[in-house]
């Protein structure tokens, strides 16, 4: 039978209180409040709503609940925290199976053990579509990475892929044979938190955060109003990327930096640190040069690029 | 025109930062993460959903603000927590107005300040339906109160009233005259999270909640397996409840001990300190003694009270 304490057994046997190993987690779940000896902690909180982040005709129960943990944890990647613990707010359709909760639960458990983060509360209620709001917590161990920290002059860089997670949207969204893109279908359903990276770089950058709505959207966030960054001439952009720009006349850059959901990190760097910071996280790479004028300028033009609301075939 | 950017303006508007008087919230708003020096910290979410928790029927967009907070509140009450901040996440139809934001924001950013809580994150969607989770957090000064410590011959108490809200509820679900009813309609509309009460009574109390499923059905969550509560012969039950139960052909006691969003704070302590607490908390009432057999009992009956989710009218 479906019922509250059917759920909070399957949450009990997907995640397991592992005292040990989070001693700072005082009180779990199971009071009204857990407890926790935090000292400084970031903290996030983000929804995940069928129809709206995900759909379910092309996201199976482990691919949901994986990304719902996954771009909680970018989060705590785009500030150098360690991941400490999560709340879990769950909205479920009651025509949906236990089974099927099973299914959500394992993936997310298993993504929270990865990055030993502890489950301590969050509430059930029903709902006509399935909803997830996960707050996530993560520790400051050196420092908190701020936005808005930059000069004319300095470098930014980018940890991951852009672009793919737009692609692979696309082509779920349209019904298209996604073995023939299957990074980009990989980055819209299964996108890897780069936590390890957020922390190594904590140290060393100016500024940073995680790429959630196009490069060409959260520029603008990173940067204090009025600088912007010319382009580098050659960008890392995938395969993929170029094949869905070239079948779908699409200019594959504006495509890449439109992107959406990308979950890279991006960030501000003084140009004498990169060659330190490529020792620490190897795959980092150079987006382009800060400079005095707003907006992202390619061979000294000034590119139209949209938000990643609108997909557009010009720019 | 209704979009984020025009959201985030009405939320900075309603909930301004004020450093000075939250100087444990390092960074608020605006970044990936917020950033809090916190110790000790207690936190609890919950999810506040139309057609679920509420119905716009009957609640206004001002009660809708401030119950969502309330009943976040009140679960920091029952561990004795101060409240410290709090993160939105906002489901909203686009069929709503902007000043139905505002009416909203206004009652919940009012009851922020009254408990000194700062907004310091949270998301927003859009979404078929109004729904709001709260991620709430509080500091711990003396202790935290958990539940289910407690042994034969110690009481149990309550703070606030309980049925009137599961009377009001009632009343409004079936259109009846408001204005027979004010205290229980109130109840159910503006719930008053016991915070000063909860802690006051932190350094006195063996354990406590705040009543949120009932008496009948928090008891057990209350108390350790196996024990369970002789009611005191009289308690002070409201006019309203005999005089909604005599309408209704309803036993009043169980009426109120099935309640239903009560948000009282019910607890045990020992016996020899009720003079003390009935000074501090001068409110307080006892609802029974602990004994070592599981239920209620009245009058040496064992009573057969159904939770929430089920009105009976016999039992």
């Amino acid at each position: 039978m479906m019922n509250e304490d059917s759920f909070l057994e399957i949450i009990n046997t997907y995640f397991q209180l592992d005292r040990e190993k989070n001693k700072q987690i005082l009180v779990s779940r199971g009071d009204d409040c857990c407890l926790v000896e935090a000292g400084k902690i970031a903290l996030s909180s983000d929804l995940f709503l069928e129809d709206v982040h995900f759909s379910r005709k092309y996201f199976g129960p482990k691919d949901i609940g994986y990304k719902a943990l996954a771009v909680n944890l970018s989060d705590l990647a785009a500030c150098g925290a360690s991941p400490l613990f999560f709340m879990l707010n769950l909205i479920w359709p009651t025509s949906l199976s236990l089974d099927y909760a099973k299914l959500m639960f394992q993936s997310m458990a298993d993504l929270a053990y990865d990055h030993q983060l502890t489950l301590v509360g969050g509430d059930l209620s029903r709902g006509d579509k399935l909803g997830l709001c996960i707050t996530i917590a993560g520790q400051i161990e050196t420092n908190f990475v701020f936005r808005q920290q930059a000069k004319p002059g300095d470098l930014v860089f980018v940890v991951g892929n852009i672009g793919l997670s737009r692609v692979g949207l696309e082509i779920l969204e349209k019904n298209k044979t996604t073995s023939d893109f299957p990074k980009s279908v990989w980055a819209h359903l299964r996108p890897t938190p780069l936590v390890k990276a957020g922390k190594l770089l904590a140290s060393w950058v100016k500024s940073m955060l995680d790429v959630s709505d196009g490069i060409a959207k959260d520029i603008q966030r990173l940067l204090p109003s009025g600088l912007g960054v010319k382009l580098r001439q050659q960008l890392p952009l995938d395969e993929e990327i170029f094949r869905f720009a070239q079948t779908n006349q699409l200019d594959p850059l504006c495509l890449a930096l439109e992107g959406g959901e990308d979950y890279a990190l991006m960030g501000v760097i003084e140009p004498n640190t990169f060659e330190q910071i490529k020792t620490l996280v190897p795959q980092v790479w150079i987006l382009g040069e800060v400079i005095e004028q707003q907006g992202l300028f390619y061979k000294d033009k000034k590119l139209e690029v949209i938000g990643f609301d609108h997909f557009a075939n010009d720019c």
